[in-house]
């Protein structure tokens, strides 16, 4: 584990923050993320009613390798609801929940940066990949005049893809993309899958996933104008499947470029890509946001996905299409890249651009 | 488990056949599948050197869940060689060593019915599936007026492909063909995959898999003329992975036509499909080679491999492609259908063709 | 699968049940298992409110490897309650609500043949093995005079304890047993365990499994008197674990004994085994209630646990203990023999010993 | 991730090491613990002829989740000989050719800590797990007067066992020891145990596993005289189990004490428990040996195997036994603790007591 680099912008003292659905297993990757973060600091902690008046070590089932951070054991949890301190709020409520109380958040001033699916597709909410589309955190800057905003992380699979495509999109434009994805059972949450379905299985349906991939990775990819964000010029085909993987979502891409790319020129674009978060040295981020490895064999769940704390999506045996142009394998870590470490990864650039002002 | 149809073509008394390779994964099988069959009789066990002179309880370590057969356990194992009894040969041997081996039995007057790779794209091989290119066995036909003939067994992922396949492209024609598959840990045979290596993992590569899917398919759906085999005109793009399945192949299948068919048409030409094995009434064959199953979540390995003794091939979740016309994912269980069960197939089907003479 | 051996006391016309707790996991096995049963037939079907109403196709979520027999899923599925057409009726209710509904079928003259905790230990139920203490009937026999009674299955891996005991407490007389378990998730039912929890770990705890194995193996295991059930005297050491396998529980044993025992008496007492079903020819009975397997590294859950259809108990490395005097490891099948099967083999003995009457 | 105790102790220059059996699995584990040691430096890495003349980077399969060390991957593997340069060897061989080879290397006067079990029970031989047996390094001070000399760790299993038990041992006095084990796949090194043997199943044997827990506890546990060890007169019955998990051997333990404790005794003993490699702040030690957690259901491989750097030993379900006195469950990290990091313990706490002398 190196060293995390010295942001020129780190603030001081540390901006208090707020978890919501601190108890779920996105909360618990907050929560472990968050304990000692260089910026931020956990103030508040709220969850479902049946939560509310217990400590934190009482009301969760805490499912992590890492042992429960001391200092947030002690703390109490409250309900889930409008009344909340921090400006800064990270949102890993259950879908069911979160679209009217993140709104009703955003609404008194909050800067909600959401885990949850909600609120991805709205208009004025940018849905952030910081390496990616950090420009359309002018969508935010815009909709903060106002008071509050929320900021949406895409959907797991959807974050490991767009990054392992904008490096392409930019040098040589993407017409089509075809992923079938593996994914890991931590992207369910828990209790999730049953392991009597599961084990010794794959389940080749994920709800909604399907859909997720193929409309948000063209917002992401988007372009934003004067009159808002116009969705990407591209074609997403996916195939969702759970496999037994504890944690690590591997893609199985083919892609049409719309200019002619030789594989030098793909590992090139890979190699060279750097977004704000490494400008800026975010403390989350990783320093490459793409890792090429060689092997034949790779890249591989239990083996990658810690690249880089969890946060860089590490691609691998790109190799040319019969079908479309070239094929390759990309492997994010769900729970931190595609998770709680990306939303963190946001709301870092965010403090770093200014959006949460002076006082943080 | 229903009772076998009573073939008309049903030789008395049985046919001999011998075993090559039979202590291993696939051997295991066809032994198995072979100890009570109605047509077949194990006359001869062939493995290694190391094996010679053992009894099959000795040399193997039987890794089925069903039982050794009693009458197989106690039978001698002889060092795999050109002087093998019986005309009808099964074939499980090493890729290292078949080829020559293989050459040889078939110069030497047998039909060699082989799971092994080597012989699979020669001229004068028919690659059989059965139901989709029963008339490729004219190949066959020819060259055994020289005495002998090999007849291979497609890979096993290729196999169940191409039972999906061979529907849509007898009704429709088939352009290109998106395959990415997921594939059980038994196709690499014992000791195969380390557990260290699968466990929480998968392995996105496997040797020579992708290439054989992408030209075995080819063949098995080409055209017979005058001189020869013609590979069918069709481009297949394949990526394939290892995940944590004990047996039972899952492919994510994309698929381009040449005349348009809605998904009605696509389900009819499923559920009508039936070759000659159904014909005959073959002791192996499914009632129906395709079972389309309407769960969302289906096809799963664990619920449906078996179907039909595991020789059926199951498809579900047929839908749009927005890239390709339609998209699918089909089951073939790799060990029975794909390995040592449709090599049994493919020889009940040469026995009741006559292709073995009026003695078998 | 060898054909079942027709019994003496085969009854006709077959005789009306009713499941209870049909849609969840050991209802499937209840119903796969009965669907084509010589003697027993379904007539009715009772799960929770929520399934009311349903066919059973729709209101279950059909785990199972066999496919769901085609005239049970479009029966309807009632809510579970008092008024209950057929005499015989399988329970497999969750334990939140089958106590009191239990006895109050059994006041009204059902015979409950259940596999829930609830009733196991009262004084006028038989805790039934049928291998093992058949004449426990009498309890009974003794409750039907005034109408209905209830047979209990022990727990699942109490089954395959003391079915490997019975012959040894029998030969020997037994005094101390220490045993540590490896069960399996579907021991759990559906959802069960989540696969969070259990891929790549082990959760050395099941709720109550301890106390259970330490007490009902001393009632099974007991004598009737005039006065009722008294307890074995012996001493069991339970410790449980979850493990990450499907079907099949295993366990470690250790043994004292009152009388000395050589391997060889051990291996004699086990193989000479047989009960009241065995002498019935039950339908659901094994030819020998315990296989012992002679394999360095056996038995093996995935390799042992289907003997004779699930319901043999396999066991294998007996070899001295330094502490008490002999050890070994046995297997048992738990949602076969150690459930569903094991309920149908006391309801197959309870009819074939005249309980239900004349009529059935 | 905590920062590592600065030891007065603290050797400058680093001390040459040279591993052997470098590219095996409990080498690879050597090479990702001593990349960054404080004390040691990687000079030579030697394995077998196939290997010799080859990168670390080419001969190795690197199977760890961590990165294989840039500095390491460059470095040139020998051939495994006499000819070592190093003093300070640590050796991950197979136990197929180590016994010669390590005798030899004695002779030459090199410290040989070796993690095989050749020489464990040698008479001139530490069996060492410093918290427990520090003062055996009595032996291996003796015999360093004529040179060289062999360190050995003892088996996974035992290890986290005598870990357990030696509070006890001191405080109580131990009697008998039942323990079974649940036993991680890594424990059989690469390839090891096949998948097709351990998905889905348990294999209820581990070849001289039994007989290493019986006897290396004993010798651990035991006292030095001057006519040198006794063994420790307590009795351990062993029964092995391999199961599928990645990293992480669970054992449930039934022990009877000579003088009578209570729960909150024995919790106190582990507590309370520390050794010299606390006292010494040993870079690699744990902060505390003995980790106990309350969770009922704990502890488990997934969630405590790493803790303290997979160094501690974590304990839980202490509860009355019925037939010996107490029963327990405790978990070891078997290729950290269990391998690699107790061996590069042992060396700590061997040149914490000088025994390599002034110059390292």
């Amino acid at each position: 584990m190196t060293p995390q680099p010295q942001s020129p912008t780190r603030p001081s003292p540390k901006i208090p923050v707020a978890i919501l659905g601190a108890t779920g297993s996105v909360g618990q990757r907050f929560v472990s993320l968050l304990a000692d973060h260089p910026w931020f600091e956990i103030t508040a902690l709220m969850a479902s009613e049946r939560s509310a008046g217990r400590t934190y070590a009482e009301a969760t089932r805490w499912l992590q390798a890492s042992p429960l951070p001391p200092a947030v054991a002690a703390m109490p949890v409250a309900a889930a609801g409008p009344d909340v301190e921090p400006r800064l709020v990270f949102s890993a409520l259950d879908a069911s929940v979160a679209g009217p109380l993140e709104s009703d958040l955003a609404r008194r001033g909050h800067l909600v940066v959401t885990n949850t699916r909600n609120h991805r597709l709205d208009a004025d909410v940018a849905l952030l990949v910081p390496e990616v589309n950090a420009h359309h955190l002018e969508l935010t800057r815009r909709r903060l005049c106002d008071g509050g905003a929320i900021v949406a992380n895409p959907n797991c699979s959807t974050i490991g893809l767009v990054m392992a495509l904008a490096p392409l999109a930019q040098a040589f434009g993407i017409d089509q993309v075809n992923v079938v994805t593996l994914q890991a059972i931590s992207g369910a949450g828990y209790p999730g899958v049953a392991s009597l379905e599961i084990m010794d299985n794959v389940i080749p349906f994920i709800s909604g996933e399907e859909e997720k991939m193929e409309s948000e990775s063209r917002k992401v990819l988007g372009s934003l104008g004067d009159d808002g964000l116009i969705f990407a010029d591209l074609t997403v085909s996916a195939q969702c499947n759970r496999v037994s993987v504890v944690d690590g979502h591997l893609e199985c891409v083919s892609v049409s470029l719309r200019r002619p790319a030789s594989a030098a020129d793909i590992r090139a674009a890979w190699d060279d890509f750097r977004g704000e978060p490494q400008h800026f040295e975010l403390p989350s981020a990783p320093r490459r946001p793409i890792h090429y490895v060689d092997g034949d064999t790779w890249p591989q769940p239990r083996l990658h996905r810690d690249t880089e704390r969890g946060m860089a999506v590490v691609v691998g045996r790109l190799r040319p299409c019969p079908i479309l142009d070239h094929k390759f394998v990309l492997l994010v870590h769900n729970t931190l890249r595609g998770a709680a470490g990306g939303a963190i990864l946001c709301a870092e650039l965010a403090v770093a651009k200014g959006l949460l002002g002076e006082s943080g």
